[in-house]
């Protein structure tokens, strides 16, 4: 029944991974789990496979055989400028090069909020708005959109850019009133984008049923996504535990929250 | 109660008029039906009138009397030039003429998706992109757009055009996920166009509330039309009963669907 | 609990200030309810301030010791321009300027769909849209938009704009299908304007949930109000005892209702 | 040197036709030309072909061995409706089918100010505004840019739809010194749609360099149409000659100018 | 020769109105001036007419027998609220209520950059931006555009607004090099707005053909001003006299120059 | 004079860096060459500075005593993915990082057209279009368009993207008679990127005055770029020495030419 027949899933033992396997078969009679470390109790229609996403080969052979990729792996914060080059700008390179040498015909690709962390708060963006990141992670995450635009633009490769928010068990702080996503709501996301018959290239913000957001998925729209989790339902306990903000707080003002207030993270190491 | 005392709806025996009469007294106290062939069944509220759309002064005689026209008659799919020709560009004509000589002040037109075709099935259009239809059929449609727009810019005539989607009485195939307008939402959206005191000259896409769009309807949100059904929920029967289809396949690619895929009619004619 | 101490609610006595006061203490622990007459039955946490929005010493004092300001007083219709002068367009001023003297931080304006109510009716226009009001009064309130939008750009005041619809305890005509907003989704309105952590300088259109609208929201979507309420419940209702309106009447035509088919109020009252 | 070896051109006995047998060869080393009527002193590099566009075989024969077109032909005022149908819908089709029957590549197409004549005149608009035609003529221009979108989409066949103004010898009235185009500029604008190494589907409008405008024509920068004509050279002369306009005169105050004061057409011929 | 038989300037004692006094005749046959104070060397043409703005008889009786108004008067930079409050708020409403009265059709109105001054320098803007005053002088702009919108749409009173950038007889400093005015190029400016059959309800931007700008004037074409001047030409001289500025102070960041950096004027009052 | 005391000219062996040589002392008082080879022929004004960009150290060196940045060094062309890499990606992250470690405050950045190269030739963009790029080469473009915009947002360093179309001492193909660049009209640019009080983060197509375009760039004209130079002068002499291109090959369908048309680098190096 499923679009796909063996899905790679990378980062697959980190946070998002591990969720994405509580699908079970749904996404694909076969997965393969890859991360730079094993990933633990494997189902019957799973496969590990470590790998470093910043060396070709190893990825190369991670991609070989499968049909779609679920692209979650890399340095998912802020961290130092060599981390974000090998696993995000090298480890997506690695990751679109590898599928075209071995037919890959489609990728779900995690982006991030922090594409265009510094919009304010205040303003509702769509997926045409320029990026503008907050971060060298949030740089590495508009670079693969721009790759993959180009490998679908040259070699037919569709793509899915997930523009995550905070994907997490619950709401945890203030911010998050916004940009929560319920690991349901991604499940459920992740399976549009494979159930579709044509993705094209395309962004996709990712949040769940929020009566806050800044965002306009519109241009989105075919992929049917219909997320049913509000973080609203969470106001009173959130508002309990958080203090207030500032509104003139980079943190605060701006949508990438406090990756807008830190500094370069290589300055911190040095101080460290 | 109702806005409209004596309504035209032309194409009366064909699908869409046959579900309308399903409305009864709803949409006027007096319905007159017409056709090239004679409705069966009339109720009391009902009057018959068998006349060819080409021929104006037969559409002239069914118009007479009337102050509303529901505009469902023609030619509903692609089909010889001679036949789009005859059936929608002079039948429309003959439509909008005789409202202007007979003073009816409202028409709603049922145009179709197939003036818009041609748009990727990715992108996100509302009713200001330009036309691009996929077939004569399509052509037609986008004229009859534009021909009703000059008898409201010239003469006042309101027209509503209402881009139906897929109207069957369930989603049939994949694509259907996206289009589909189930009947009911079809009758509440005709007598919306109805009970509004203004619409000016509007096109509003029509489809029920599918999780699936690559239609912004925003710019008719005054008509107030709240569709109910969604095709989501036929999903796996579509899914269980249908192939999955080539991203790269007109068919696949394109708003349109089928008719993309299609080459000339009458070439088809020509060949069989 | 709530993010500011001590709020100034301008226009107490009137319909809307009555309205608010029914929240309580949800607003903040302490509210000076200000009206050019007294409001009667104080509660424990309301305190009551007699002002004349046009003299500034008096407004000043109004102001003093509060940290935000619910805008709601001065002329709530159209009226003579002596009126609108003094009441709106320097009674704003005097708020604005003594909000900066006093070191307020939030506003919450109550503006009104007569800033743009010479739109056509089937036009659905967002936030950006240039003003086109439809009366005195619709110019001191856009007017007062781009005041606030001064008193933030350069003083950082943030301000939200309440393009307020039709606020009643339900629709009384047809136009109200559209324009109505419910007292509960008015005071949920106020309070999401209040809790959000930042608000800068933002217009909200502010109608309840209803079927039909010529407005697009979506530039106010971080504020994550969510009405509940819907004109089209009342549908019925307000058919039977309403006459259907001419298209052409400039009363149905505009957003502004009977506003666009008034003439100057100063001849009326010559006139009178 | 030209892209093109043999080209046709319809309409060649009206004013536009006669203007562009001036440019000689550059057009093309071969040069059909076709109209109702015959064509007089033929050049060596011209022949003639006499042919209505109402009938297909004529056109099929009018078009085969010719690898361009430009397609002037057709009823070029508002007209009796049977004409507008008989020479511009059916004659605009039969030109675009044969030349699917004979792989003709590309159409020069001469569309109208008539196909926006009802926007007003204080309104800049450029080619993505939706169509508002003024007259039957008007419906009919649109129509075949829509026809000609359809041909491109599904058969490749590209178009440059040239929405041209007002091209005499010198501007006449007030109105022109806005929608002048000079016969020299109509003569480069073709001669820069033949030699454009792709055109695709284009909507350019047609005036020369006045500076008075209604048009923006950035859409169709890339043919590099650079007009050196200026209806403001001759202001002074037009205003001598003529009155001043009502801006509230729908001549004066709407694009398509008297097109928009007009009845219909075919009550005028009742009526003399 | 002229569309307009006798026209009142307001303002005419001030650097403009002088300015356009020496078009003569070329304006209207009879020009009657209107300032605080009276205008000297009164040419045969002229008549002089002392009013103060704020006094509306006396504004009535200026406007008396007038058929267009060049509204230059007012506070013409940010002065105390009192000042801007009379003469551009009283002001400019008791000149469009007198218009309304004495049956004036066309009014030329001097708006300027300081009601969209605090867009950022980088930004190029159209008419459409929503304003962002930078003063209370800003704010009073904002207001007359409102205002002169409601009168068109109300009333059927035509206005231009001008948004003047510099008017004076050189680029003084190096943000002239962007909103230089040249006299001649304003002279043109208002005689084109006179000069057009139609200008409805306009903004258009006024500088001269400077090199930089900010301002996308486009949606004023129609008027047909093509300005000769060009800041380039002074941009040695400015460059030898200035200091180079620092980017990211408010006079260099925004459009709106040193009003962006100065406080609220009543301020410096009671400091002085 | 000049804004800048000390100006860093990466690339500065390379033909676009020499170019910028001849300008001599107008840039700056003092300028540092810099690239992986020696300068020759070095004024009295000029320093040279071997440095390879993928080494931050020697980049750091480069950087340091300089208060400006003109970033023409890197792979010039589509190259290995290697040399992209280090070159682009590594390199253009070294030049931004010294430049906050330094305190440079403005950096001209040559980015391309192939930063946008796959869309279609007959669509004018803006600086706002999506990047679409057309080869690694062009991913590595917008990648310093989106590093340049984040070290604006969160460090204040200012950034000009100019997308330099062809530069070269002539047109020498048919897609230069749209993209070309006088080494002239660059020069002007650059120096107009370097006057300009505040630039802020801003992108600047770059082309000489050339009558055929796809690109408006509206969006820079607070730089005051006035190029004088016009592919068009030399359309004949292009016309005759290069063949007519086919509209359907990607190197003329696309704005980035033959890049379009060209498969994945590394496979013709293995190929080779």
């Amino acid at each position: 029944m499923s679009r796909f027949n063996h899905i790679l899933v990378t980062g697959a033992a980190g946070a998002l991974g591990r969720q994405l396997r509580t699908a079970g078969r749904e996404l694909a009679p076969r997965i393969r789990l890859s991360d730079r470390v094993p990933s633990t109790d494997l189902q019957a229609h799973e496969e590990d496979f470590v790998a470093d996403l910043g060396d070709f080969e190893a990825v190369r052979n991670a991609v070989k055989g499968c049909d779609a990729i679920i692209h979650l792996g890399g340095q998912a914060i802020e961290g130092p400028w060599a981390d974000i080059l090998n696993a995000n700008i090298v480890g997506t390179y690695n990751v679109y090069e590898a599928a075209r040498q071995c037919g890959v015909s489609r990728i779900i690709y995690a982006s991030s909020i922090h594409a265009v962390g510094y919009y304010d708060r205040t303003q509702t963006i769509d997926a045409s708005a320029p990026p503008r990141p907050d971060s060298l992670y949030g740089v590495s995450k508009a670079y693969a959109e721009n790759l993959s635009r180009y490998y679908f633009d040259k070699f037919g490769i569709e793509t899915v850019c997930l523009r995550i928010g905070s994907c997490f068990p619950k709401p945890a702080d203030r911010r998050h009133l916004i940009t929560w996503l319920s690991y349901d709501d991604f499940r459920q996301l992740v399976t549009a984008c494979l159930d579709a018959p044509r993705v094209g290239h395309m962004i996709s913000f990712a949040t769940s049923a929020n009566n806050q957001s800044f965002w306009d998925n519109r241009q989105a729209s075919v992929l049917g996504y219909a997320p049913r989790d509000n973080a609203a339902d969470f106001q009173s306990e959130v508002f309990g535990m958080t203090a207030q903000g500032d509104p003139n707080d980079p943190a605060v003002r701006f949508q990438g929250g406090s990756f807008c207030a830190a500094g370069h993270f290589d300055d911190t190491l040095k101080k460290g």
